[in-house]
């Protein structure tokens, strides 16, 4: 029986097991290189998995060209797919949930745009258009499409760096637009161009800070209207506006803040109620539109307004007027407000691309992003010239739809429709809606935002993204919405491209009685193998780590060599590089096989590669030092036969033992 | 027979072989968690493999106090370390090659100076000082220390863009020292805070296509010197200074371009000689002061300086002066001279530590990087008060010190005291010295960084570092020479985030007759599984490339199905991913698991994962939902464990044959 094996002798009483080994790790596989192909085959397969990764044009193939043409036509225009199926059923579900979303789209449209501010009515012009546009290009079945906090706020706060919306309003609704214009011009870009990915540079850890501070920076600024404060900061910052709050108390009107106690109460008591039972969603996505009527009818019958509560005034009736007229191309703000077109954009895309992902998977369909980010685009872009702000799909406003039955983006028309009813006849009734009760609906919007258990179970599994996260938090908070976002991306890229320049490197050992090799300091009854060194390197091999990995690779021989000096065991004869992780090498990579081979020859070691993947030896053989490599005893398939392979001529080798 | 043992059906002739693979593949081995470590450990861990990889202060363990304030000394100051052994034969070598050195110091130091705009002499009093600095505190055995072409190109270009180095001579001195100063600094903070990894990110290509672009431009600055010109532009692009030359033709002067063209040839015959012969090394190193002397008397012999040719005139006689009073830290050039010494100090870095490792690498000794930055930083700073611009270790005259025999940093010492004879005694000898000369003494040295060899080696390995080679290139001739820089490192480390928004995921099939599964688009006797999809991810999964991730794997499970439907084989049910490449996951790596898990249970798969790593698997037991993840059959710790045992259980399973 030799005991070469698997390098390990601990079970010589398993004599048959052995024996397999043997047989099974004796027969040596070689590393062969990969089928060949041109740079220009390569090219295109490196570019279709980077920009075509989900392959979206794989139904066409082999098509007859009028089934090609109905499918381009069901590609551009969802809606054909799904329309010529819609049946009454789902009319009646889709019904149900519209009017559902519009009881709260209505005062949150109102809402939000206040929060921009823009005019109440854009708000809801906003939720009337880009719903229709949306029904026919989106893919998405539950997406609820409106103006959202996040980018409503980023916008007005973005576009009152430079103009007033006081006492420039006019100036503001063109800057508004065309911000508008910009961002959907942007999205659609994105989707068009295949660069969707870039939405996934923003880590969930860091939307989860992002999100909770601006979600705090919205409260702030309701503060104004919850205490009925006339001078108010313009600044968006913790500090600035709680110096302003509490300078102004002797502004803070008792019967403002008493009315929006009572509904604030009110609308989290309902809101709490629908999170305890998903059945009762009604609760919350009613609740906003039952205060706004109840707070109009206390208004208008104790006359309020005059006793220090602040009304929303007198509304225009009538649809969308067009505003293409209104976009400015030129002049000294077109640097503001590509900027803010640029991150209300992301940040909204990012948002609707998220909820319409997370609908899918519950559902069990798929949604493509990069068309959805067309969809989304062209939403914009219409949105633009028909006096609408910046819109996307709405996490809270989606989730009601989805609870409440919606099967297709009918819902999102039945909700359009009601808008425009309201835009019609409706308006005067919100004449003394007063601004406490639209404070108090952003604040229970937003509130849903700050995700503690989340944020606990980020700092559970990983404490570089709670980091992440909480940059992201303070900075929305201390600094500003946009720079506090920029630097938690900037802290999540700088740990990958740390992660790149440190990777790991583990000590691979012997399972016993197996030709297994695993890391030694994690799998304890791994052995180590007398006269190897057996490494795995768990990274691409690139300019930014190659000469890292020199240094560390010497230390571990080093430290080896130490350790065996100590125990006066036989001599390290192999350093053997376990590569199945180097999933590409650069040039510089190519180099440092080079040069670590020369250093490993100098100390008189053998250097063994084991597993290298197609691309790396691909590109150590078009290097001209890669001949080397090319020996049969420095190449194996499997860590186990390069050992029994290599042990056995260390017997046959008397070189070897001196 | 059992035919499931390693999932291929072909080889039932050989029955022994089959009867041992189900005997090692039945037992199956269990993953297990890594032993426990508490945050604190593992942030220690990290930190270490961060900063510290070559664990410097590991002679240190364990030592006597007395011996330990000893090995302090030696790793402060080098010299310490070698000093005491230092003896008459090693001295007999340095003498030598110091003074070939020195020859060939002399002119270039004069050169470079004036190419960085400055007064010749302080070329040659950067090479007084900082070699006997380097001699004291740096390890490398065989670096030649003073000014070098690109950082002088550099400090000189930058500083010209808002002081005239003709119009205020002294203000531009004074911006110089500061610059040294603050390269200085910089550069000694890098090693100081182990932040040296920051030059590997100028990669191999980044540098290549960087060096032959600079080369150019700082031998198109020459042709001032070399046509006689006298108003020539002040600035470097190619086209500038192109445009420049040919509408000042009548400037030209032939005695000039005679001297100079003899001057050149003469110069490049003999580099080209002692390139040919390594032995000759000394007809090239002696070559430019051979020149300058001939030149000179040339000169001085004909009272050519009235016929057109310009020459340097008086120099001062005297050593280094103190400049410590020079250096200004405040005024409105200070952002300028900080961004030139962090350019400068940057650039010079990289030359000095490259050319310490490689020879050190030929010599077979180490060189810690972090120490060598800040030898080389305080060597600056300690310059910058002694009237000495930016050096550091340079290529073409370390290669000549290697060549000529060199043992230790004596031969800068024996370097240092030829420039300081000569600088006491024999400056009145230049006085005669062409202009012309000195431009062609910069041209030849140049010409040297000009690498096709490499930049061919490049294309053939790797395409992409051809394109990053390139756009330095081009960037440094037509843009400038630090944008050109910084296009080649954005487009180096988009590569990297590229490369990580888009891992590769493989398709694994096994090699009949072993349990090994490899790549089925490389191995292409390797074999599908029927009822198995083995997917092998090769990278770490994180907030970048989690969405694609799942994307991707959906569709080969759908490519895969499809194929299946065609063949009509036996379903999929197992969908198992091989994760040994998957060195780390962050939050958004969990979530992928989670949600993927998900959407494997709604398609009716099992998902089974191999061979995660301990951070992988850590993460995921502390994610809430990873108790999925620690049932005995989704986790094994080979594929061809997994696919044994697994097979075994269909069979088992009438459930699963429907």
């Amino acid at each position: 029986m030799e005991p070469n094996t698997s390098g390990n002798m601990q079970h010589d009483d398993d004599d048959d097991h052995h024996q397999c080994l043997e047989i099974a790790t004796m027969e040596v596989h070689k590393v062969v290189p990969p089928p060949r192909r041109s740079t220009f085959e390569k090219l295109k397969a490196r570019l279709k998995e980077t920009f075509f990764p989900d392959d979206p044009l794989r139904q066409f193939k082999g098509q007859p060209v009028k089934k090609k043409l109905i499918l381009g036509a069901q590609y551009i225009f969802p809606i054909l797919e799904w329309g010529p199926n819609y049946s009454l059923k789902l009319f009646k579900s889709d019904i149900v949930s519209g009017l559902t979303i519009a009881s709260l789209a209505i005062p949150q449209g109102i809402s939000y745009a206040k929060l921009a501010n823009l005019p109440a009515i854009v708000g809801l012009y906003s939720s009337f258009v880009p719903p229709l546009v949306y029904a026919v290009l989106g893919s998405s079945r539950d997406l609820a499409v409106g103006p959202v906090s996040i980018a409503s706020l980023i916008l007005g706060s973005m576009l009152r760096q430079e103009v007033s919306p006081t006492k420039d309003p006019l100036l503001f609704l063109q800057l508004a637009f065309t911000t508008t214009f910009f961002a959907g011009l942007f999205q659609a870009s994105l989707g068009f161009l295949r660069l969707g990915f870039i939405i996934d540079f923003l880590s969930k850890a860091t939307l989860i800070g992002f999100m909770a501070g601006a979600a705090i920076i919205v409260s702030l600024q309701q503060l104004k209207a919850l205490l009925g404060i006339t001078h108010f900061t313009k600044q968006m910052g913790l500090v600035p506006v709680l110096t302003s709050v509490f300078h102004n108390t002797n502004e803070w009107s008792w019967q403002t803040i008493l009315m929006g106690v009572c509904f604030l109460v009110f609308l989290l008591l309902a809101r709490h109620i629908s999170m305890r039972r998903a059945k009762l969603f009604w609760v919350s996505a009613g609740a906003p539109l039952a205060c706004v009527i109840l707070s109009t009818l206390v208004v208008f019958a104790f006359k309020a307004q005059h006793h220090g509560i602040s009304v929303i005034g007198k509304l225009q009736e009538g649809l969308n007027p067009p505003s293409w007229n209104m976009l400015l191309f030129r002049g000294s703000h077109l640097g503001l407000v590509v900027k803010t077109g640029l991150v209300t954009g992301i940040i909204s895309l990012t948002e609707g691309i998220a909820v319409g992902r997370t609908f899918a998977a519950l559902k069990n369909y798929q949604v493509d992003g990069n068309k959805e980010m067309m969809a989304i685009g062209i939403m914009n872009i219409v949105g633009s010239s028909t006096s609408c702000y910046v819109t996307t799909g709405a996490f809270s406003r989606s989730a009601v739809n989805h609870n409440a039955g919606a099967k297709t983006a009918v819902s999102n028309v039945v909700m359009s429709v009601t808008v425009m009813v309201t835009l019609l006849f409706l308006m005067p009734l919100f004449q003394y809606t007063p601004n406490v009760v639209l404070g108090a609906i952003i604040v229970t919007a937003v509130i849903g935002l700050i995700d503690i258990p989340a944020a606990y179970q980020i700092w559970k599994i990983d404490k570089y993204d709670f980091l992440v996260m909480s940059c992201a938090f303070l900075g929305v908070i201390f600094i500003s919405v946009q720079e506090g976002l920029a630097i938690a991306v900037g802290i999540s890229i700088f740990k990958i491209l740390l992660q790149i320049t440190r990777p790991k490197t583990v000590m691979l050992g012997n399972i016993p009685g197996t030709d297994i090799y695993r890391n030694l300091h994690h799998y304890k009854d791994a052995m180590r193998v007398p006269g190897f060194l057996i490494l795995s390197i768990e990274a691409p091999i690139n300019f930014a780590n190659s000469a890292y990995l020199k240094e560390r690779i010497l230390r571990w021989i080093e430290e080896h060599e130490a350790e065996e000096d100590l125990k006066k065991q036989s001599s390290l004869g192999f350093v053997i590089l376990e590569m199945s992780a180097v999933s590409a090498i650069d040039t510089n990579g190519v180099s440092f096989f080079q040069d670590f081979r020369k250093a490993m020859e100098k100390k008189g070691f053998e250097l063994v590669l084991v597993n290298p993947l197609a691309e790396v030896i691909e590109k150590l053989q078009r290097s001209d030092v890669a001949g080397d490599f090319r020996r049969p005893d420095s190449l194996y398939l499997t860590v186990g036969e390069a050992v029994a392979s290599l042990s056995s001529t260390i017997k046959t080798r008397p070189s070897n033992l001196v």
